[in-house]
């Protein structure tokens, strides 16, 4: 073993330091520990699925939702949760640890992201998503990401997440909503929905159907058709109903890349779709696009599109990790990647726009 | 659904901006995202699963090492790993985000912690500690930690890791001697080793030898008993053997708990084995400890310390989680709940020693 016959830089510590007084750290000990390679780091990153398991176990739990109701003692919480105390006393000070939870002597708080966010009571709550995003299928597909890397693309049957009507798409729709409120409402924004008109929306792969209820609800002329699986329209009609838009409201059932669009519509709305497909799929379907667009229409892209760089930022440059893992030939795409593909279906001209701390952007393309 | 009827505050946002230099960010995002609730920061809980998915892939396919070798871009380390060029861009990029990689043009180079830890040519080399963090049992007990706070221990078979030879514990042997070289020699300085003189040593679960073996490298008359299962003396004998200490060097194979200990020790060395239990057990085991040291002996214990908080340093009191998923009883003690086990074992007095970097602390106690 080679750690034993030769000498680490690792194996030559300084001094150590006696604890005088064990709640506190030695002075500095943070900043050194910086500076110098450090396999705690790495021993973090080896446990990192850990922090998911953790954040799931609390929401099924509904540890925050307890907590936000004020019972913040591991005993109370155990008792709300229906669990044994120690494991509640465990979680709860890895959440702390975490930033989600605080602590005060022995009782928990919500730091402002779970409140906001994982408190069931919250109007923007959110703690639905790890139904889609860690789905049991998800998690299973970053089994053998070894085996993704090496084929370039996700080991999880012939076509991961993009294949015909998997009913992860109706978990989508189902928990996704709440995280895109926010994206919704820039949309809205960015197309002025709010100065009305008789408008014609066509929104591909609607999912919840969020983003075309949204203009809807801010211009009552607008009349929105929306385009995803049979399965999953169900859930973007329910949305529709909940918000009152019904009438305006009609759904074509199907791939998109097979149905018919139809045309003369003012806005095309194509939120979080591209990413699961190569450049020229992509291609394909935006000249279908553009084509059912009518005059001084707009195509409306919710992407996470890194920098040329493909690094930053962070939430948009990490999200191809899991077109990897769960599809064939996804990606995040670049804005000049963007641009090229609309070019190429015809589109004479493409902007981007980041709403931070939104992590995706979005792309209004002209024809 | 409630997000559609009531607006939540996120749903407010500030006007967007239009990106004019793609490749920048706009000025104070950083700052502005740092200061209010932001979803990112749930969203990459949500997906922290990918992070050791994409370290275990990497090390599987030698990516720092071909790197290390001057393989820098996808396509070389590609060629290198037998795998996808466009696989290897995607995990090469979030190696980056999460700051293991740089990336200059096309080119990736590696960060200090991957050249210290995970090239496979440098002597601290620990990419192997993934093999046993990681075993794929190990995962599988975090798949249901629900049930697991639920229960309040394991949900995995009846005794998790700690059950009779469990065989995880061979890998344990065999892939986390790299991450244990700076605790043992952290641990010879402590005890004076290179003092020399007759010393008879106990090394209990010794695992893969090294604490054992490192006092023996340092002190020519140092003689080395190791216990543990007897697969896994197997490889700290070999560890011994590499090491040239094996004439001082005897083992018990059998269970801690159940097998003679001897006596006239003047060490007892307890590394990374009490968290596995709770104090009952614990307290059972250092009076056969104490029972076991000569005169003016002492048990020496590493271990994973968390303040009286339980929530500060990060490293220690993350570790209780570890114990949550995979022990019935076993946690992350304080000192203070040290101090009470080795005293009510016969001890008089514990001393605590914190080494920064190292995530572990020292415990010396005295009979």
């Amino acid at each position: 073993m080679r750690v034993l016959s030769r000498r680490a830089p690792m194996s030559q510590p300084t001094a150590p330091e006696l604890v005088k007084k064990p709640q506190g750290e030695p002075a500095g000990a943070r900043a050194a520990a910086a500076a110098m390679p450090n396999p705690g780091r790495l021993f973090q990153t080896f446990n990192a699925y850990q922090q998911t398991a953790a954040m799931r176990a609390a929401i099924d739990l509904d540890v925050f939702t307890a907590i936000g109701d004020r019972q913040t003692t591991a005993e109370q919480i155990a008792l709300r949760a229906g669990a044994a105390e120690r494991g509640i006393r465990i979680l709860c000070d890895y959440l702390t640890v975490m930033g989600y939870l605080t602590k005060q002597e022995s009782h928990y708080g919500l730091a402002p992201d779970a409140a906001m966010f994982l408190d069931r009571r919250s109007p923007a709550y959110m703690g639905g998503a790890a139904h889609f995003l860690d789905a049991p299928e998800m998690l299973k597909a970053f089994d053998d990401l070894t085996g993704a890397v090496r084929k370039g693309g996700t080991t999880w049957g012939e076509d991961g997440t993009v294949g015909m009507e998997n009913p992860i798409w109706v978990e989508f729709a189902r928990s996704m909503a709440p995280m895109m409120m926010m994206p919704a409402e820039v949309i809205s924004r960015l197309v002025e929905a709010d100065k009305g008109g008789k408008r014609r929306v066509l929104d591909i792969a609607a999912g919840h159907g969020l983003f075309g209820i949204n203009i809807a609800r801010h211009n009552p002329q607008a009349e929105i058709v929306a385009l995803d699986w049979a399965s999953v329209l169900e859930v973007a009609r329910e949305n529709a109903c909940k918000s009152g838009v019904e009438s305006r409201y009609s759904t074509i059932p199907g791939s998109a890349f097979e149905v018919e669009f139809g045309e003369g519509y003012d806005l095309v709305l194509l939120t979080n779709f591209l990413h699961h497909f190569d450049p020229p799929t992509n291609e394909e379907l935006l000249r279908k696009v553009h084509a059912a667009l009518a005059p001084g229409g707009r195509a409306v892209t919710l992407e996470f599109v890194p920098n040329d760089d493909r690094v930053t930022p962070p939430e948009a440059a990490t999200f191809s990790m899991i077109m990897l893992g769960s599809t064939p030939h996804g990606d995040a795409y670049t804005f000049a990647e963007f641009e090229r593909m609309f070019s190429h279906a015809g589109f004479t001209r493409s902007e981007h726009f980041r709403h931070p701390p939104l992590p995706e952007s979005v792309i209004i393309s002209y024809p």
